[in-house]
């Protein structure tokens, strides 16, 4: 009937596509629909729930080139069990309000899981970050080195740039959440139905208000990708400092996480990080095909932003989660070179700022001389070819500065550098201690929510099922919110 | 002093692009650094705040290559009027936090003016459904006559869309409204500072908690180029179908707004749509250079989401504003040809959906068997070359189904198919007027929302520029509102 | 050994990966190598090579997580037999020139094989127009109807576009067919090789001229995925044209080829064409992974353009090639509706053009003056309600102009409007023919070039292999050309 | 007459764009277009050449809202000159033809300037090599220390790549030199001209065979977006390099090319890399841009790949400029730190894979073992905090390898490393002077073409542009191409 290349291009990867990760979603949709139709009312609706969940039970028939699609595979079986709960399972539904049904459960799913990576690795973070909060560092700029502070601090800043990236997964659940069902192929039907209880039987929190936007919106998918690019980029980044400490013997990765090579045999390749990198940037290149797919194509119901995009959609989220958990098992116990960090720190040139304050301090002049002053300190150091640390009294005076040999021994001090800097959100433990508190509370909360939201979704399948548990693929399990005391994801 | 190359490829477009396009952001930035610093008893401070009030008031200085940067101008400029206040105000501030500043004001502004497009678009969109609830359109699913439905329909839909779009943008304003100052370099300072107290000058909701985050996160420009992103797509989509219907002629836009041909004498080319499209494609394509700005770049304070991101950034905004007002003004007053419309319903395909829901009421044989009969009756139709709105009561009966006459042209006219779809958001007119008055409620919100933000952000800077007006350039003014009666944007 | 989450997220998949679609590349590579070493005087490499011809026809191992990938397993395999021939092919090899010389020869087969439906395409284009040099169809620009013109016209313009997409396939495999083998790590090797052997051996052009680049550079990939994306967005839109031709019931495809609606009893979706279009979006899509993944990474041997982007690359060549596929099978056949397409060439204002121009010859006033003539009557028409095919002599002497009844019927005519455009490349049959014959012999030397380079290539294949034919997975052999009459893909 | 939003976001900035970069293009190709008129005998035609010659010399008119564009302000103008010289003009002629031709015109000078650029780049890394064939660098793979090899290795690994770039650029100019003239609206004409020479007038290779296909095609801009996107990839590659290298002070920037800090006194930021990088990004992501102009629209004239996407693409040319120059100038004469590269080698762990080669060389027992060997040695050293120059003959003779001192000497020692690696391509000096050589022709043969189309391109502007110079910007001057010898771009 269909075309041997429609077939093989089309049809059967879409079958093996829907198979393997969306049958759950399917029964789920289609057993919401018949209790709906039940208690609207329609003879033998209630029988085709009960076929569906024994059906969901029963291995799911294999590819068979003479039927559409795994939805009229189960029509078809549906009808060989009870032709009249068959053809009333058919009011009022078509593959279209289906369809972007099942899209969107499969995508909340998803997303859950996505964030519960997202909430380990934040859990990691804020505890390597306590460990931490006296280990200094040097922050570079421009790179190059700039100022030191502690490993804590900078580990709290990507802590709170994924937090930002909760607050944005959370507010896309509230517009992917949505229920399509009652859209029908997009004007609704002449059947008195009742969507709100469609929408309430499958964890949705209410129907898509206009049935032609219920079946032709996209912009759920857009904004996912978009979600799931934000987070990939600050990643991105962070990867490029622990590898950029990497290749420097700051930071080296648990044996399980290196290769070697076969020519090499020094080598001890902190893999598992490059391997992250890379799972970003696909997971960032797929939302190019999610933005194609909507770019200039009818409003309306079409494939493109239907089944045809649930693959890539599936591998990015995918390679976001396996990305995040490379990250998370990377920073779980990495090996810090503490010592050679510290010496960065005390023979280099970052502490030279609080050498300006100080002076600022002691002089009254303002910061902007002080600047000027320390410039011209380095460049006749510099010129001497003296390291920082070296700087006298004598130094100074020779400039028009004086200063106490305490003050300025410790103006230099990296650690006294860090101490002093109690500004809300620097890096002084006294500073850092209260803003892991916040961040440790604020994590605790997001985990709560996360945790409601995964019984309520649950619970919802759990209902549809019915009684006996379907036998489902462990893949479409929700995933458990990440324990408190943190553990691998 | 500076390379040739380097003046003329990153000095003087960088001075240019700040002078036209950011100085009241970095006056206001330093003039609340300047109040905070005299609140927390810095001398001369207050001074600072005065000359800076009046200095805003002057022509800026012209580009000099011997300078680095418009802060280094003012920097100058200050000093030669008043050397202790120059010396005052670089206390705990770093061009980082400054520059981070003053990119977060400009993108708060331009998204508050894209706002104020998208709730104009909204408006324009509301009113011309208000006037379409029964105006009879042929909605197609997969570049096929489907079923009809009103122009109201789709027209709410969009709206809806446009809805959740304002949502994504008051949401990301939250996570853009957020004050770097005081992060300094990176690590905050050594002097005691308020950074609250700047933050709520500005107009900001708070802090950023972290200082190293300060000065390095670029998550909220990513997340504001995808939330134009979503918007754009979906417009793309809406855009193809306005452009559909012109070329059939069922949709003309206005005089103004077409253009014609230099050799073809017959045309009027419906250019706005035209141009609106690739306005947004040009958006949508703007966020690829932010996203790569953010790619594998430190996670730190480095020039590529900053100072080298802002004219892209302008751009995008600009495309996406002048996108949105394109198609603001030409649903404003469009020539519908509802007879033709109306025409292709009666004539085609179209209803025949309802013929089954009729023939499935009549019978009682489910949906299912419905749908195949009149597969069944279409394709005798077609073989014999005749029209849908030729059927008799005799073919019915040809394929075992008894309907009277008044039933039968009942189930294929398509005013009564769509006042059957009473469905919650389907076209029926009796759905569709409490849809849009919850839509026109909702539009409502969001403009009390937008309206109470711009007197805050106005309110800001209103008090940093002192007792006398600033002479600012109206592009950075911000935009009202759009008035609730419509108009143009 | 290696962390479960690395084994789950990296090192297994990449196994199924290379078993699946790289193992015949590995065996090529490996055996070239050793036959190199051989001839270079490397005991026991002759045998190496031996084995190699052996192995690679007996069943690959199955993943086993204590080993690291292919190359261990096979180089394990390798050794347990002979355990000297293992130690000789280590000899200036590493898996960094031994994985850029599997990818880029992955890449060429797929290249080959792209080529192969690029041409086929072209072939069923060019067959297509042949039949349709007389089909009148309205051109539109700007959405509007614009002049008539051939449907043979229309596909030899998009032949064309491929034949330049040809060269630039062609161009490319100049710069992928190169050998990185003999770079080793990076930096070649202390023993004495020959890599022009190797090459040659590989049906290389030639070796990489400098080791640091054989192992670092991603410029071919990323200009494959360009390439690609160039011919993508052409087919894009042409898709476009064919869906708006469908929609209008202008062109149909064949029964194999559509798809229906499980609630709309009337639908024939062209719904290879719709798939076909999000796959080249898809395509196009893929190449941001490309991009991102050669995107401020280091130049040099890393992860990123290499092990971990075959699988997408192997999509986006998957997805390219069905879509050209679908596009190919959907325009064999498609049901032309001429009648329809000339009506609305009679009815509509298209031909008016042609109007000016013999005004232009007329009168002698020049066409900037029987432009203006000709929108003055158009007008008149509009007013009147009259279709351009009721403009009588009576009217244009109104306007001043003098003409022939036979004259004014001759230039409204659609079909002359076509004859007279006999311009190099006009649609005129007269200037048709040639242009056929022209695309025709272009093809033909295509056709033979794929052909050369397809003998060549699977010849280097088969020395490699052995005397015995390698039981290899159909999807790695190369294809046939397509035949120079046509058929199936 | 125009709506104002549509003057003010479309007709306004394109008359802007047009006056600023394509009118030197748009004079060129109407006096093309009448001189060709005039040898086909159209009356007036000739006169309207010359008057094009004159009014290209005046200034052009400002931009007066009542008109449509620059082509009718200039049609406006010869028409009040000389009526019939513009009736002439028009014949034949369309802006779709037009404007494609200003297009390409455009799109070759930008390219031509581009490769003008990339030859000096080129130029400047053989230089760089030609004087670092001896300084050993530490090569890494995977972010960790790999091998010695020489700053000269990787930087002819640079430049090969670059002259791929320059082979991709001149295929896409064959591509791009292609003449639209005489394809008038799209299907050519009922007049008789000659396309050839139009086509020669303008320097083009040939006219587009197809007009259809003339005014529609889109390839050529996305081919030319590519290619700057490949070579944009490895230039941010290369850049990564450069900038790990100055942040560990082995490669430092000249004076006039770092920028300091407003807080930290010791900064010298190497910032023209920085913002080269930045350049290359936001090259890349226009690139997207131009894509998405041509996705998903029609396949005939419309203005997304036309006049909206000429000042995005003007960008994407200037960004890349800007970054090759920032490139060039950086690496004219960076100060490389010799001493600590030669450091890292001597003390660290890269050079080992030689001494595996020795042992394997040595034993004969196959690299396979001496690999094996190696590493055991380095698991001791490592348990024992020893260095690798600390390895004596009784460490080896302890994993039963006899070595005598000279022999284990040699093998440490990085530049005899090097000088070994004598492989075709490797860093050897005795390997690297005969690439080097072939590269210095190669790059030779390459100016030479690149003066010859320049010359050709110049010949037909000045022919074009009549007996007295235009007086045009120096922005669409050609540029020279570079001094043989060197020196700035």
């Amino acid at each position: 009937m269909w075309h041997d290349t429609y077939l093989r291009a089309v049809l059967q990867p879409d079958y093996t596509y829907a198979s393997e990760h969306l049958l759950p979603h399917l029964f789920d949709a289609l057993t919401a629909h018949a209790l709906m139709l039940q208690e609207c009312g329609v003879a033998h609706a209630g029988a085709a729930a009960g076929h569906l969940r024994e059906l969901r039970r029963a291995p799911f028939p294999p590819y068979d080139p003479r039927v559409e699609d795994v939805f009229f595979t189960l029509d078809q079986e549906l009808a060989a069990r009870d032709p009249q709960a068959a053809g009333a399972l058919r009011t009022a539904l078509s593959r279209n309000d289906l369809d972007m049904t099942i899209y969107r459960l499969s995508a909340r799913l998803r997303l859950m899981r996505a964030l519960a990576r997202v909430l380990t690795l934040r859990r990691v973070l804020l505890d390597f970050a306590g460990r931490e909060t006296e280990t200094v560092i040097v922050a570079y700029t421009h790179h190059q080195p700039a100022q030191p502070t502690t490993l804590a601090h900078y580990l709290t800043a990507v802590e709170n740039n994924l937090a930002r990236d909760t607050e944005r997964m959370f507010g896309s659940l509230t517009r992917v959440n949505l229920s399509p069902m009652g859209a029908v192929a997009l004007g609704g039907t002449s059947f008195p139905i009742r969507r709100e209880v469609t929408a309430q039987l499958l964890g949705f929190d209410r129907p898509i208000e206009n049935t032609y936007d219920a079946v032709s919106a996209s912009d759920w998918q857009v904004e996912l990708s978009s979600v799931i690019t934000v987070t990939s980029t600050t990643l991105s980044r962070v990867i490029h400092d622990l590898l950029f400490w990497a290749s420097r013997g700051l930071l080296s990765l648990a044996d399980g996480l290196v290769q070697g090579s076969s020519v090499m045999p020094q080598k001890r390749n902190p893999v598992a990080l490059e391997h992250a990198r890379t799972k970003f940037s696909k997971a960032i290149g797929i939302t190019q095909s999610v933005i194609l797919s909507s770019h200039n194509v009818p409003f309306g119901d079409i494939n493109d932003p239907g089944p045809d995009l649930q693959p890539p959609l599936n591998s990015m989220w995918q390679e976001f989660r396996e990305g995040v958990e490379l990250m998370t098992v990377s920073l779980q116990n990495p090996i810090i070179n503490r010592a050679e960090w510290l010496r960065e720190a005390r023979l280099g040139e970052s502490p030279v700022t609080e050498l300006a304050d100080a002076i600022t301090r002691k002089t009254g002049c303002g910061f902007r001389q002080a600047h000027a002053q320390v410039k011209g300190l380095l460049a006749t150091l510099r010129e001497q070819e003296r390291t920082v640390d070296t700087l006298t009294r004598a130094d100074l005076r020779g400039a028009g500065i004086e200063m106490t040999a305490d003050e300025l021994a410790s103006a230099l001090n990296p650690s006294e550098f860090i101490a002093r800097r109690t500004t809300l959100g620097g890096p002084a433990p006294a500073a850092m201690r209260p803003h892991l508190e916040l961040a440790q509370a604020r994590l605790a909360r997001d985990l709560d929510h996360h945790t409601a939201l995964t019984d309520r979704f649950v619970g919802a399948r759990t209902f549809l099922a019915g009684p006996h548990p379907a036998t489902e693929s462990p893949a479409d399990s929700l995933p458990a919110a990440p324990h408190p005391t943190g553990g691998a994801p």
